[in-house]
């Protein structure tokens, strides 16, 4: 049994607590968070204890950390669970300021840390990978990701958000960088406000259509909109020499109804706490894999400077409308 | 160029007319029907002309003979279409009485008739039987056909329909035979009248399941609905031992909505006018090449009395409650 | 927490012991096998501790009993189990034998005994009848069920269950009942051994359609097969006055292949493992609930015995080739 | 009857000739192709005779002119067509000189000429626009097009084509603008050649990703590739905020097989002579509308201009890496 300290209680805190309490081999000792009710009830729910972060860091019984805290904290909280000497398993982004994540590569390069890039765990993005890299459709050539939340987040959280790039599409930088198998070198970004002028107010864009470029020319579109109007849309296309493979959108059942308009699917699953159920289930499990030693973390520190890398550039292009080479940041 | 004879000027004789029209090597000459009128308006848009039936047996350059008139008169028409020596395409049923189409036996049995089982015709089916002959789901064991109309048809049709067994089933006994690979041996028919009370003052059923049984054990569910609520359902399912295929519904388009609610597709095509527009042009076009000689009949006067005996028996099973022996009739 | 004993150790057993300790308010304290072994292996991995059945039933402080042990001891250790006073969650089905299910009726008719019927608690079903009873299709008229194995169980077995009907197609009596909104009255079953003749040899059949009726004439088809060639097909099709309703399969991810031949699915689920894996989860969700006193079992002894006369009927219909009248037996 | 004379005896000029023939109120009377032998076969088929052009356009029986012919006769053949009074229906391109195109607005800007984009009367596509127009995903924001051909052309084709962007994205490039519901502004291309290296040595690509930029910031994107590797991909993703419409790729039936695999739908219909058959048909009987004066040319010279100043951006924003303006051409 590996005890673990869990810092946030908010939204995905709820969810990392009730993972890490199911997963067989971990047990959650510890919650932190500055709303000492809110990590007192979490606590509570799960048999944990809410305490300070000193004494969670000071346990040497603790050899877990999850950092599932609000983002602008990500980074010191990383940096000390490492310091404690810590398996870290922290939520993305490490941190808004690619400055300030860089300065920490010393510390963080070679730690073992685990970045929670969730959607690497959803089975059916996986299963997808799985035929890329089995070679199913031969070389890769082209990518297509889609990425629109079914309705914008209130207009405080935007403002602090970081921007469209680095809070929602930093997910699909990741997916691209982990199925194009080799580095973007470019990024050209296209970017509207459609949605919501107090989007604009805010200084961010709500729809964007992104291309990667790799060396090679391979060629990867990423399409990002704050509000789909009919659910959380996430899908992946890979397009190669030999055909394509594609992850389509979840729905709640596989009920179809037959009248006189057609027939209709049930509703899609809404938003990640649904739809990413099973990867946060799968990265929990790889998580106490990584402290039984059997796995070393699949997605870590570089993985996380990468895609913020490709987001700051894409606010770059967005904002210049020209493309912005990867290697000038 | 062949010549031909078309009796019927309604529904199914338009379809005909147009199809005639336009199949490479066959000239619609005459069109024949009791309502001079119609006759004469379908013959107007076909460059075709409206005459009398002794006119068109008559005509030594009329090569082929379409019969899409009232049912009663099919028999008739057929018998006479075969005595004055034409290539005959008569639409089913041959006549509602096994008696009466056993009697023309002698003179149909070997006649160049080909029986208008338009589903034989269809792509979908077409395909679907390619690969069970191919062996594709090896083995066949079991056979789903739904046959669900849109909306039953006015209750004077009804009356004289010959019941649904021998006017709607017909068609869905002839496709078990042909999928089926061997002949039904028993007929088992569960049936109701839930959607129109006046179908059962006329003496019918609007609602029925089947089951044929043949020798070797295969079994074959039939589904019908003289009502679906949602379009015209013609769908066939086959089960091996190897996997199962399945012709689905044909919808409007490929257009796909999301909303809220969901993925809904188009319509379903709603009636067989539409379902079947393929179904009937290759039927013609197999009808010209029996004119020229490269085929004989792919379904003919014997697939008539056989289908028409299953019905009987599927009708007797219905008011018995029992399994009747296709044999016993 | 209540406390739980579960008899069983083998498949089905180990399911519920990993549901009843992942559901929130139940404690596994005892594990309860002939099978020391295996008893004592799951026993640890749950950290439970196997015991024989009269410690169990003994301990005042178990609230709850499972029986997921082998058919032929779950009628006794249902008895036993609500003689104790517990709560109990009993495998189907009750027994074989319908006059051993009926002669317990005094004793497990009115107790708290929630019978495992699992597809009632499939959230694709789920979904099917939530839509059904709000009368988005209508009056419905005709069900069909399909329920096909993805490959026969080991002839042992087969010699031992009951046969097809007692052992598989319960659980689609059971679906029948649930959905039809009013009881079959009349059952008629076609069946052949078209899979393995030793199935015949067992004196059973391996492919088989039925057909309920109930009063009003409503019908339903179950559609039965020991092996599928594909997984596991386990669908629901409901047709009522204004269109249809259809649960699906499932699939193991949504990820589809296109290539030369079209596009390709992933894979169904293979089996009732995976398939039900979820409908397990919240048919112990609605154990806890029970034992709160929250909810009475949404299926009980009077659902067994129901399904069971049902599958008595087909078998006797098979054999005989005969529709049977539920109120016969 | 309007009597017709067909230039082009080629892959689309026989497509073009058999509709004709069999859509009412033409009369197809000449074909003209510099291959005398073609255009005599051709003619033979279909009971017109094959002439010179002068005899074409000196006939004033002759009412409509259908320019099938090699691109590069396009526009002077066009421009012959309207000196002589004659309706006229072109295939796309009218030129690949932007320039050329331009000066001949004088005689063309007005005269009835439909352009060949023959994707405006495909009934999936128009399916998506009706609803589109009807408002049902509400106000359209962003588009995806995709269009790969199942295999690229042979290189010496590739050589005289033009280029990937006026020779088969040009296509694209009016269902943007007939969609998008504002003209694009801006176009940036990210291509490259990854499919066969004799493409780029011929100064063309062969993989594309093409972003459109409206006025109001609606942005398009268009997927372009050579080569599928499964058949003819041609879809249109329209995202509103209401929700989203789609028009998917067409199967060659509705079969699919169930196996240890999965579910295999049947193949992907292959190329544009298949997929858009039904669409040259409408497009005909647009024609004969046009003809009769029942209805203009719903896609005249503007719009084959427009699509070619699109092709020319997007050639130059691939060369030069930047987005082009429309303006500045």
């Amino acid at each position: 049994m590996f005890n673990i300290a869990l810092f946030g209680a908010g939204r995905i805190g709820r969810i990392h607590a009730r993972n890490a309490t199911s997963t067989p081999g971990l047990k959650l000792k510890y919650i932190v968070d500055p709303d000492r009710q809110a990590a007192g009830r979490l606590a509570g729910e799960c048999g944990a204890a809410a305490v300070d972060s000193d004494t969670a860091f000071g346990d040497a019984s603790v050899a877990g950390v999850i950092i599932g805290s609000a983002t602008h904290v990500h980074l010191d909280q990383a940096l000390q669970a490492v310091a404690a000497g810590k398996t870290t398993f922290c939520e993305k982004p490490l941190d808004l300021s690619l400055e300030r994540v860089r300065a920490a590569a010393a510390q963080l390069g070679n730690a073992p840390l685990l970045m929670g890039f969730n959607r690497r765990f959803d089975p059916h993005f996986q299963a997808l990978k799985e035929r890329l890299d089995a070679g199913v459709i031969g070389n890769l050539e082209t990518l297509n990701i889609t990425s629109h939340d079914p309705a914008p987040p209130p207009i405080e959280y935007v403002r602090v958000s970081g921007g469209l790039f680095k809070d929602m599409a930093i997910h699909d930088f990741d997916m691209a960088r982990w199925l194009l198998g080799e580095e973007p070198e470019e990024v050209y970004v296209s970017a509207s406000c459609l949605i919501d002028p107090a989007i604009a107010d805010a200084g961010d864009v709500d729809t964007a259509k992104t291309i990667l470029r790799t060396r090679n020319g391979r060629l990867c579109v990423i399409s990002n909109s704050r509000r789909s109007g009919y659910g959380y849309d996430q899908r992946i296309e890979a397009y190669g020499a030999a055909g394509s493979l594609r992850a389509d959108n979840v729905l709640e059942s596989t009920v179809h109804t037959w009248g006189p308009h057609g027939s209709a699917s049930d509703t899609f699953q809404n938003f990640f706490l649904d739809r990413y159920a099973e990867a946060y289930r799968r990265e929990m499990r790889h998580f106490a894999a990584i402290l039984r030693g059997e796995a070393s973390p699949s997605v870590g520190y570089r993985d996380g400077v990468a895609a913020l890398v490709l987001a700051e550039a894409a606010g770059l292009s967005a904002r210049s409308n020209k493309p912005v080479s990867v290697r000038s940041l």
